[in-house]
């Protein structure tokens, strides 16, 4: 694993504290947007049972557990799961993607399991992401993975548009943020790609429209496990 | 039928003479990218047997012939037809996408289906797409959809992001165009969701960079059909 791979899951929890208040206090104006767009696939889709994978301080967990859904929120970073076990709401679970992609860990069988802004980095998220269809229950007939993320062109700013790491700073977030946290950028291309060899295929993406901007405030991805033809 | 979609059909005829002189002259500098590109796909994939869906003049057709496959040209304006009959170097057949989505006519089975930059009306394409299933050949295992279609990011230019008809009004494609061209601009969402309801899933993207502004020249959506679970 490379280390800026390894310096991915040390900011999260050395930011734990910084984030779960930044949450908290909706100090990211674009998850007002964001949060209702990823709910509302969900509902759409009624998941009977949903992994929220990197679930950070929980706020999503908490979310779908009163929609009746089971929904057991993972996540690397034991500070920000101690935040989240604070708030309850949910089940949560320490759990990091290379266990999860080895099969070291043993997670319920979902319906639809979802990441939102959490696939920051680069080899353990194509490890993760080729587990994925293990963790999806084969008789559920529309299992999906449902990936939120930046939007690889709407969020690309002025840098070149291409993969490769990036460096969140905190600016606008808040106070307390001791570190920032490097994440790996993927153009549309690259996250079909890695999407396709790990044996899921895109049946719908949304763009979440932020109304200041005209322009998307995420990419959303759903895909679903290929099945084999009869 | 709208106005616009009988609109983008007589643009076509009356703009083929230009049209042809714009291609063959090499007047459309990005074509010098996005043509390469789909050409790539399309020697990864090997297909057997191409139908070259809006082929226009039929460079397309002419440059996949001597790589072996079996390609038919098709397009709905006559003119065009005849400037590619009149190169030579490919079967060219007139037929308007009404006609094929309505199953009047019968078209060779494929094994990929290649619309480059063709797919510009609302209905006619929406109604065409629910029928590119019954045109991909069964029992081809890797049988597909490959549109090629401008980048609905990289191309928005300054108008809102959201699916609309726009006009080309041919500045910078040389002489001799005499009526402006409406097209339909589709988001990435709006693509996505009408591959998905015509039964064709994406399974790869790409977007070829143009070095001059570091952004992708065009889009590229691979999908292919939906077979049912065994």
């Amino acid at each position: 694993m490379p280390a800026a791979d390894d310096a991915v899951v040390a900011s999260w929890q050395a930011n734990a504290a910084a984030w779960t208040g930044a949450v908290r206090d909706g100090l990211i104006a674009s998850r007002r947007i964001t949060g209702p767009a990823l709910i509302e696939i969900l509902r759409e889709r009624a998941p009977a049972r949903v992994l929220d994978l990197g679930c950070g301080e929980g706020w999503l967990t908490r979310a779908l557990a009163p929609m009746g859904i089971a929904v057991v929120g993972v996540d690397a970073s034991a500070p920000l799961i101690d935040a989240a076990r604070a708030a309850g709401g949910g089940s949560f679970l320490v759990r990091d993607y290379a266990a999860i992609a080895a099969g070291e860990t043993t997670l319920p069988l979902a319906d639809a399991i979802v990441c939102n802004f959490s696939l920051l980095g680069l080899a353990p998220v194509d490890r993760l992401l080729a587990a994925v269809p293990h963790l999806l229950d084969p008789a559920a007939p529309r299992a999906a993975l449902i990936v939120q993320t930046l939007h690889p062109h709407a969020g690309c700013g002025d840098a070149p548009y291409r993969d490769g790491w990036r460096t969140e700073t905190w600016s606008g977030f808040g106070e307390g943020f001791v570190q920032p946290a490097p994440w790996y950028f993927r153009t549309l291309e690259s996250w079909t790609a890695l999407l396709t060899r790990s044996g899921l295929w895109l049946t719908d993406m949304r763009e979440p429209p932020n109304p200041d901007t005209g322009r998307p405030a995420s990419l959303i991805l759903v895909a679903e496990p290929v099945r084999d033809a009869g």
